[in-house]
């Protein structure tokens, strides 16, 4: 069968949602082309940007590298570096995505750096998650994991001089956490993550290039990449809420094709209608002086909370 | 065990979401008490209201029925009716839901209605549906039935000077056409029927007394009640997406309790802060006369469906 797109090599994909069925060549360009398409529409990048690439070593950051890799010589002056954050979940999980970030930044004459939870706050993810439970606090890894990433996240990119920080949030991930925000209540959360970045006072402003593009795209490009693939995966990750949309919305997508897309098109317009009329205001942690929307961030009060 | 509430009768309901456990007076009680302050909070009921109440005899229908019925006594004026709608699907699933109907009107002294596709358009449902796969067209049912149902109830009323309709629609309900509409990217429908009514030319305002009560206690209320059950269910719900958003949503609920209160809860605040800045407006069909947002109206484009 041939590629409907140039109609001259054979196809390798079918693209449900829109009839397509591409070769190599053609998917690989298309996945390109939507980065460049999401950068450009949504003025992601500007003159000068120093990327910080957020890489765990998946195949979504992977593909995230390897992608704005290719489009960095198109931006004059765009510099790019990745950071991998070592979270300490157990010891093989982060080995191997260590091993394969360090290896592609070595490729691509990228510079890579890693900084660890152990170093940052003095606690690996497994030390963190074991005192919650001697405490009989119930929180899973998930709750307190993300807060810290972005923490370590920002405070690296503001201490080194980068202008932007790029994550490898796919339409899955984005998709997911929007249900799972609709379905805990968690109306404030709803428009906060917009398609276009945010620019606040503290913060360095993340990008998600990946944004449109579906996690099986993104796992297809990484195959077609070469990229080695990542087979251990966050061992807390099936204890999540997450995990259960997960498995709704790709039943539901396998049934009706561009439900993902569908869903997208309805949080880029809230964000859109209410980031407006939402405004978060934003002041210093009493404790650590960080941009937070409380009195005491987040990751201080995580801290409390283990400590006492 | 004994009821949480009154402390002195045997309990026979647990419900999830708050951890009490009550006994037959105290869960009716409590489903009363929620009727009342929905109408009271969201104002839905003035004095001199007339109230054409939509009964199909299921146990949806039931209860608003004689849950108005009781709280009429205490509004001043306020008048009921109901009015059954024949879609005519097949013979047994409408004709045992209007034997009942018709029944309980008659105990509660309020007068019924009952007014058939048939006689309207001049089509039973089932023959709607049989000439649209005819002509090939890939309509579910469901996609014209509602039309057709809320227009007959709409035209009847101001026909007979009713001043509100009230519908049925249970939490549930409310909470699957919220994610199927976010599935669909349907933007425009996520806010258009908030909790308050909306008052809009042409048409008689519709009124939700249930929406804030979880199907399963509806269910629970009609059996206390001693409605007969309706065994029969519409024979096409098993086509529809919305029937596996219901059965996805129970899994959530039953794993997480409260889930669907909480997207109530997001619906609540979407509508009020959205539906201002997205304002319908409505101007009449071409075609019939009948308010509509668009040139010619949704029961004129299917009456022209199917005859062309």
């Amino acid at each position: 069968m041939m590629c409907t797109k140039c109609r001259r090599r054979e196809a390798v994909y079918l693209r449900p949602y829109s009839g397509e069925i591409l070769c190599r060549s053609c998917f690989k360009r298309s996945i390109e082309m939507k980065v460049r398409d999401t950068i450009s529409r949504h003025k992601l990048l500007s003159r000068n940007d120093s990327i910080l690439i957020a890489v765990s070593g998946g195949k979504d950051s992977l593909t995230l590298l390897k992608t704005l890799w290719r489009i960095e010589s198109r931006i004059p002056g765009v510099s790019l570096a990745a950071l991998t954050i070592d979270e300490g979940a157990t010891e093989r999980y982060r080995v191997e995505g260590l091993k394969l970030s360090r290896k592609i930044c070595e490729d691509l004459k990228i510079p890579h750096y890693v900084v660890s939870f152990k170093e940052y706050i003095g606690y690996t993810l497994k030390e963190l998650w074991s005192r919650t439970r001697e405490k009989g606090l119930e929180l899973l890894p998930c709750s307190y994991c993300g807060v810290l990433r972005r923490r370590i996240m920002n405070t690296f990119a503001k201490d080194h001089g980068f202008t932007k920080i790029a994550t490898g949030h796919n339409l899955d991930d984005e998709v997911q956490t929007f249900i799972m925000n609709i379905m805990r209540g968690d109306y404030s959360k709803l428009f906060r993550f917009g398609a276009s970045m945010e620019v606040i006072s503290g913060f360095i402003p993340r990008i998600k290039p990946l944004r449109y593009i579906p996690e099986m795209e993104i796992a297809f490009y990484a195959f077609l990449e070469g990229f080695k693939l990542y087979e251990a995966e966050c061992p807390y990750v099936r204890l999540s809420m997450r995990d259960e949309i997960r498995f709704m919305l790709n039943e539901f997508e396998r049934k009706y094709p561009g439900v993902k897309f569908s869903i997208m098109s309805v949080m880029d317009k809230l964000s859109k209608q209410l980031s407006s009329l939402n405004k978060t205001y934003f002041k210093s942690c009493i404790s650590c002086g960080e941009p937070t929307s409380r009195d005491k961030c987040r990751v201080c009060e995580i801290m409390d909370l283990i400590k006492t």
